[in-house]
């Protein structure tokens, strides 16, 4: 019995992915995890391949100093187009949020038709077709970039009542609409806080499909079959950021939906 | 008589900077410009005052490697938050772009009612209120930020008719028009772009402050008095950035107005 109670470390461009942190803590409350959000160079998805990889790397080699049992990308954009070098640089088992999200939705759809949300790197990257079309031949897929949702989220535009979000909203869902999707990926970390405002633009039979909570679900399962969950009675949480510390618990509240205590320290993500 | 051929350096934290070079190159046709766009970590305005220094003064070692003969901080977000610690990093003169704009805006004004708009970085400054208040006393400002612009621009969304532009537009500018601002500093070199979009909301009587233009103007006045002008035929301008040269191309020619022939090239700011 290979039990281990190293921490999980996890990454994002910015807070997003703190989303996936808090499916982490509901379904895995044992395991210790050690965040680090780029939030000094936040967002990635609008940024080139070449400079997604740069950052994706120091991400990683971050990481890999906090004695980590294994690495969850926590990042829609790096785990798109970086997801190989990514696992190249890691010296641990290390995954992204694509598979999972891409199950899921496939679990739930009725009519076989696929939307897929994602920033413009994603998108371009087409990474969830691909892995749609790795499991099964006979899906429709249509996808949209939403370059501003980021923006939109980093910034607390994302109440169900926001009016630029709905607006934005509209825009980014109408191919999806008009194609007869029944099934939407929220491409992104970031795009579960918008749920509200997504889902009363596409309406409740549209089943949304939650890359952190699906991330969180696939590395439980990991976790077991490899004997490597951990024996801690409570998990403990650290965050780090690449920008001041300044704002991080009132947006970490938000994001991981309750109150944190945990600390959180500036580090500069450039020397790694 | 001791003219300077040498080029001037123009920093931005992405490409809206191009708005100040597009006037600089209209008023000083005979100077060389070399200009540094980070667009691997735009925006800076959402970002920490110390974020902001780091990054300007990384800006400013990399510009003094080209053998120029002053600075001008394109960026409204550095030139409020860190002007101070750039003069301080810099070996050549260096200027910002409040101090012009609030210039061009005292002069417009007529019922002394001067609206400011600006990145959140800079309207926390209050940088604008302050040099304001150290040329007159009786002016009242009204300021907002304006989280959204920066990235809306970024991704092209500022055509006249665009509709998410004109409800952020809408939102940002009613304290100003409630205030009765008749005269509004677009306080980031970014917002040009939204001129359109913002006198459509505000009306033409109110007049908008563009701070390249008033940087480009005040440029040329301090290189007249200090000896400093060109006596280049034509000059040279040179384009640097820090995330993929590939779009750049697309998105130069909308800041600059003209299509563009200059070379550009990536560089890795994170190591000056």
């Amino acid at each position: 019995l290979a039990l281990d109670n190293r921490p999980i470390g996890v990454f994002d461009s910015g807070l997003g992915g703190l989303t996936a942190v808090k499916e982490m803590m509901d379904l895995l409350p044992n395991e210790s995890i050690v965040y680090f959000g780029d939030t000094g160079r936040v967002p990635y998805g609008t940024r080139s391949k070449e400079t997604i990889i740069k950052y994706a790397k120091q991400d990683i080699r971050f990481l890999l100093k906090h004695n980590i049992k294994a690495i969850v990308i926590a990042c829609g954009t790096v785990s798109s187009v970086a997801l190989n070098e990514a696992i190249k640089e890691s010296t641990v088992p290390t995954m992204g949020v694509v598979e999972g999200a891409v199950l899921g939705a496939l679990n739930a759809t009725k009519n076989k038709i696929i939307g897929i949300l994602g920033t413009s790197a994603t998108i371009r990257s087409e990474a969830y077709e691909k892995a749609i079309r790795a499991v099964k031949d006979d899906i429709k897929t249509v996808s949209n970039a939403c370059p501003l949702f980021v923006p939109l989220v980093e910034n607390g535009y994302f109440k169900k009542d926001n009016e630029i979000a709905i607006l934005a909203a509209k825009e980014y869902l109408k191919p999806l609409i008009e194609q007869n999707a029944d099934t939407i990926i929220l491409g992104c970390t970031h795009y579960p806080l918008l749920k509200d405002v997504i889902a009363s633009v596409v309406g409740q039979d549209v089943t949304l499909i939650d890359p952190g909570k699906q991330a969180a679900m696939a590395l439980k399962e990991s976790l077991k079959v490899n004997n490597m969950l951990s024996l801690n009675k409570n998990g403990e949480h650290r965050f780090y950021v690449s920008d001041s510390t300044e704002n991080f618990s009132h947006y970490a509240n938000f994001f991981l939906g309750k109150n944190m205590n945990s600390s959180v320290e500036k580090i500069d993500i450039e020397t790694y």
